[in-house]
């Protein structure tokens, strides 16, 4: 791998002048409102952190922000849900497609039978992998969660953001709307509130670029952490949530992010987003501004510019 | 009047053999089965009772056989939603079109802005004017609605049929979906549960043939009892209700009835039907088995013969 | 009718104030600008015509401007394919419903199965009307189409405007993208260019105010002339036509137009409306400057106000 | 690549055995019936042929059957598409993003704004692309695509079934109505008939499982023929072409390919599917009988199950 490290001094040299190019594409995006806590974010704020599987990192720009992970998380609930009900009881309650629309649109599930989800990563099928999550109690589901997402960040000290979560909670009544309609179709079960509770808690937990960044290691190893040779995740559950990554990972832009950067990646309405090259590089992004489907204005042109100069393309 | 009377005179000695005729089409129907309330009726079952201006009455079949009102219940929610609220106040919330769309569809509700329900009589429009009913408790405004449905019914001891209220209420979750959308678009305000309990109160109103027909000849005298002489609505308000109950009074199957009966008429999934002929009459029909667009098949097939027979229509 | 003679004074009287008052409304509305020959016209025109069934008139305003009739054209081609072919054969290739959608909409071609039109009165249905119309040739079927106009509006000398029927046949693209998907779901065989020729004709042809109140007074009939006794349509397929233009009538703000109008209507993108008070009176108005639905803005507030002053809904 | 060598050998030994377990899978599927010709193709035929960058190859079942290419050939055009005009004209034309709904729906193209097709897969997307092909003719840019075609695929001498295409051209009014629909939306240009004729001519080239290997082999190259070593395709257009593939290839079970074997593909109504695992072998399956979305039943198992157990995923 001496190859990949020689790369990533390339990216180290030119990192904070790439950064500076990428956070002009800020100007033109709106940081999230829908609760106080997100309109607080800085509007021109841009960082990033990369770590390659030999533990050597580049970071560069407002890297030491921390951001709630909102649907970055749902990348990794996806991935405990596999491991708690394998692959075949996830698939009968969600999808594997993309859906072309909004990640909180509802006309799929009134218009496509069974009325199923269409993919894990939208808001009505992040929401149903919430509901599959293993525990006694909604608090031991979101306990399991956490620390799930504290190993898989190699003991990074990760918690809640309480206030995110009585806010998200409180306003969330277009993801109540998706959850009863769940809950007729078949697909959800249980309490609409204690769902939802899981739900908003796991998109709640906040952290920084280097957080996102060892995490995206793990995938990047494949479910073994290249750090310290641990296995995390089977390696299969890894490969569903990679190509979910590319096929639905950012929202209903993800087709066009995986032509211009090639590389898989989940993206959260805080600005973050998680993406990684595989067998070299997990990256952490923040960037508050949002371009008009919902993903970092800033942080998706970045990416973008990096996989190209660097040639990270999957494909 | 002595013209109409003579007219009932004609219906009556028909009725019997024509209601014979519908009640095969009855056959294609299936009785509603989301609650085991409802899915209790007779499959077979068809009553009508007629009432008109001076009190003269004609049934036949089934007409003793009680049922829940339903959404024919919205129809009068409406009405006590303008007394209470004033036109303009109503129509800020729920418009006057038409849907083309099932009566509980949320497309309309994402697809076309501002995002409120198009018409009252929709299970959205209902919801919403369930919640502008008056009243300090949610008990308080269903108790108005339901002293204002018995004094419609000419004193008639209306009351809830609480077994079907609870299984409404356990398993509406459409309707909570429904509720939670409009919150999202700022359409309704409060507890939804609270105004789910409004509503699906007031569709578990029970009655009879002859409560509708009595209820039904309040409309036909543009809101004064052509028995007791009293002024029980607006006449204004009549016709907002008149006109609604041509456009949207049979699900999306009201432009069908227009043109085959031309009478403004309220279905609702108990199987029954309330109409009138304006200035003349007021009827009420059950038939339990439903067809596809959820009106009572045997009761539509009625009311369109007795309509053409007798040239009814509006039109 | 001494009665109505006496309010069609009363009209005459206040006619011009009232028709200044609504013109105000033009300025929010803008002119159909697909085809030059639309966008030439004034933006502020107002103009009415009333012709009741004594043979009296009233009029104000620009009522000698001349118009193509566009939509307002698809009420006689719907009469005219009834008298051709019964009402069961119109009714196998086209539905009783509003939409809900735009009058050009697609949607439910491809949601709502079987894919025929939903009403004979939105761009899919005229056009699958205009197919069934009877003829050897396609400019014999618009030649049949343009001689019953002509008899229906009092003998009136009515022709083809051919710069507009050239530029729409030119430009009616959506129309084809409809007519071919028809052709696709079975509802429409034969020719597409030729039907379209058919259809964009009878779109073209061009009429004064009085024309349309001549061609309504037939309506208001019932079918029979007033003025001459003689019968041009059956009752029934009036009555059909008249639910059509209740529920169908104003695109999809029909429902809006019968709460505050209550009276049948017919409007065109050219800004022309006919409207009709059954047994009494024939209207046509025109104002060229359309509202975000597509009917005529001014036009729209003078038949509401009239309607309302007067009295005259249905409901 | 004597590994990959080595793997072929395998794939060699199995492949009889694991296409006949494939082949069970036709039972559940449908042979395409719109059009005589392909209705005739054989309901349980399977044929696979794999070829290597040596050159080495392995074939099974009925791989010496010929079909058409149908939906096959949208990677091609698209490529040769993109040498015409760069990758910046075309995505002015079409976007990048899979639909979530059938290929042929037209549903986004009037609900998503500006309306351009949402990938150059789908149908609207694809007859967009014949549109932008080179030429001063309709032939002669048939004549380029087939030309093209033919280098792709070693010198084959493909060419049109011509009673395919008459067939295909006699029937498509649902891609005449989607064609419409795009000159009303200002995408595309010029007369649909003769886009058209482009568009049904590449759809029926006629080729083998062989053919298709070949051609994918280029794929699997990035663009460079592995025999022969020449540069047929710039490698960033192999990678959009590639990328497409996995998000869009498969219409709307495009994801769920991906997931279980997460290989780059194209499917076609005729069975045809083209694959490649990337630096190492082209792969062509033909199978008619296609499940529920449109795709072979047996060559989607096929393919899965070889993936699965040679670990090809690019995941």
């Amino acid at each position: 791998m001496t190859n990949k490290e020689a790369r990533l001094e390339e990216v180290r040299q030119f990192l904070p002048q790439w950064l500076e190019e990428s956070r002009k594409e800020a100007a033109s995006g709106e940081v999230a409102s829908y609760i106080p806590e997100l309109s607080k974010a800085s509007h021109t704020a841009l960082g990033i952190h990369l770590l390659d599987i030999q533990g050597d990192s580049a970071s560069a720009g407002d890297c030491g922000m921390s951001f709630t992970l909102q649907s970055i998380s749902k990348v990794f609930t996806l991935i405990l849900a596999l491991i708690d009900n394998g692959e075949d009881a996830v698939f009968e309650r969600v999808g594997m497609e993309p859906t072309g629309d909004n990640f909180n649109s509802m006309l799929k599930l009134e218009l496509v039978r069974p009325g199923i989800p269409f993919n894990p990563l939208i808001n009505a099928g992040a929401i149903t992998i919430s509901s599959m999550i293993k525990g006694a109690t909604p608090e031991e589901k979101s306990a399991r969660i956490l620390d799930f997402f504290r190993r898989l960040s190699g003991g990074s000290p990760l918690k809640v953001n309480e206030a995110v979560y009585r806010s998200e909670f409180e306003t969330g009544n277009l993801n109540r709307s998706i959850a009863y309609f769940l809950v007729e179709n078949g697909v959800l079960n249980g309490s609409v509130e204690e769902v939802l509770s899981i739900y908003f808690r796991h998109c709640s937990i906040e952290a920084t670029c280097r957080d996102l960044a060892r995490m995206a290691l793990i995938l990047a190893g494949d479910g073994t952490d290249p750090l310290s040779g641990e296995n995390l995740i089977p390696r299969r559950y890894v490969q569903i949530a990679k190509t979910f990554m590319i096929t639905c990972g950012m929202y209903n832009a993800s087709g066009e992010f995986a032509i211009k950067a090639g590389l898989p990646a989940k993206s959260g309405v805080s600005g973050g987003i998680l993406t990684f090259v595989p067998g070299a590089l997990g990256i952490g992004v923040v960037g508050p501004a949002l371009n008009a489907k919902g993903n970092s204005s800033a942080g998706v042109h970045l990416i973008e510019r990096l996989s190209q100069r660097m040639d990270w393309s999957l494909f």
